[in-house]
């Protein structure tokens, strides 16, 4: 029993795709992993890699000094801990919860956390569910850089980069929504422009390769704006948005020319046509940035 | 004289930048460059490079067996090229059009250039200005195999990669404005980010580093929903679209709570909710390629 209390431990709540890789990248690392699902037959293949089922989730977090949380949202997270037996269980532990949801409310359960002695980091998981125990995982964390501290050995489990990103509980939802942002509008973008390549006759395995190169010339571009929005400066010497809105105007008419809806793109357009009659017609489409802030 | 006739020569008419970029890269090359734009004053830098003047459009294209047109759409580019004297003088000699604008409109100006024994070619730039004459840049062209063939060593001093698509004189176009459209949106969803993230207290440049990690994980997500969506099946075991407009809708909520116009997120949100709708639940996002398509 005294290796067993030496043996570091974790418990894992939510056994979806990423609870479930989660929890393999504890037992790969050698951490007696606890787990639990509140929908029963998820855990078959963790249990015969060794993960211990529990019966209840106040159980479960009563088998480890660190539990992780990975359920759909804050809702479905609120809806497990917050039930007085499981709070109970939790008393002097620590949760990190890495289910997605805004940053206000990854705040109140904070406050929530801190009036039932419980100490808490909230997480988001940057990178898709097979990167998880690699090099290629990214996880941001905010919350008491001491509690942060304490647990990273474990957590280290999970591979790749591990960001914390202070004090403000609230700063890993705020990078995770905004990221994600980023990465849902651009797939988006990329199934419409398959859609709108298969009406031209053209392959999405044809399209692919180029729009990797698209992909490819993305990261330089958002250090360079991002430069500019911090300044509030944004040269359209390269590209004007008068010649970006002229662009969005030709995917509008060949996407709805097939009769494919080109809603998302309207959109666009319409920012950049605003942009361009508050009379910044000569910067870069990026000045949308201030538009959306109501500057 | 006769060393002018044997150096091989270009004429590019327009010059903003793209146009500009294009011919410095000839002239770098040792191509004799003809140049023209409809206003004046665009020229002084190339000339002083050693570029050649011209005071019309037919003069212009007169002076090289090849012209390469890059004007802001066809609008523009037909306003030049359809004028009787100009059409006249090209009678024989090769037009590149690296004009943006919808497939269509590729057609119908080859079918123009047909009546009027004016050989044609369409093509697309597909990387910013400062890429062109350097191993970075991308262009695509469509048209004969054989007048690709005929000008591909005076269009190499663009540099980079150059791919012929066919003979399908819209393909170049269809390419093109397929990847505008994954440009344009992602970088709608980054501009949208930045704004996000400010309300949160993040700045573009504490974020940027992350959008990058995004951006990264792109292009293998690129080759594999392009696989899916030929085939028309669309895993969501790893990201199911259930997931994906729960995501959404925490984007559209955080956004909108700090005032922040959602409506592209909006949009996208209303696809994957169509999507679990129609009974594909758990697919994957990239469903809604063929909710776009009409199937």
């Amino acid at each position: 029993m005294t290796e067993h209390s030496r043996q570091p431990s974790v418990t894992v709540l939510g056994l979806g795709p990423m609870g479930r890789a989660l929890a393999g990248a504890f037992l790969d690392a050698g951490v007696r992993t606890t787990v639990w699902n509140r929908t029963p037959g998820r855990d078959a293949e963790l249990i015969a890699r060794g993960a211990v089922p529990a019966s209840s989730p106040q159980e479960a977090v009563a088998a480890a000094s660190l539990t992780v949380v990975c359920v759909v949202n804050y809702d479905a997270s609120d809806a497990v801990l917050r039930e007085d037996a499981v709070a109970a269980a939790l008393k002097g532990r620590t949760v990190v919860n890495l289910s997605a949801d805004v940053p206000g409310r990854a705040r109140d359960a904070a406050d929530w956390a801190a009036g039932h002695g419980i100490r808490y980091l909230d997480g988001a998981i940057m990178t898709p569910t097979p990167s998880i125990g690699t090099d290629d995982a990214v996880l941001l964390l905010s919350g008491p850089e001491e509690l942060y501290r304490e647990h990273r050995p474990v957590l280290a489990a999970l591979g790749g980069t591990h960001t914390h990103l202070g004090e403000d509980i609230g700063r890993a939802a705020a990078y995770d929504i905004a990221l994600l942002d980023v990465f849902w509008t651009a797939m988006a973008g990329y199934t419409h422009a398959l859609a709108l390549a298969r009406a031209e006759g053209v392959a999405a395995t044809e399209l692919a390769p180029f729009a990797q190169g698209i992909a490819a010339i993305l990261p330089p571009l958002f250090t360079e704006f991002a430069a500019d929005a911090d300044a509030g400066t944004y040269s359209g010497e390269l590209n004007p948005v008068t010649s970006a809105a002229s662009t969005m105007a030709h995917v509008v008419h060949a996407a709805e020319s097939h009769g494919i809806d080109a809603g998302v793109m309207r959109v666009i357009e319409g920012q950049a046509r605003r942009v361009i009659a508050l009379g910044h017609g000569t910067d870069g489409f990026t000045r949308v940035t201030e538009l959306l802030a109501g500057r």
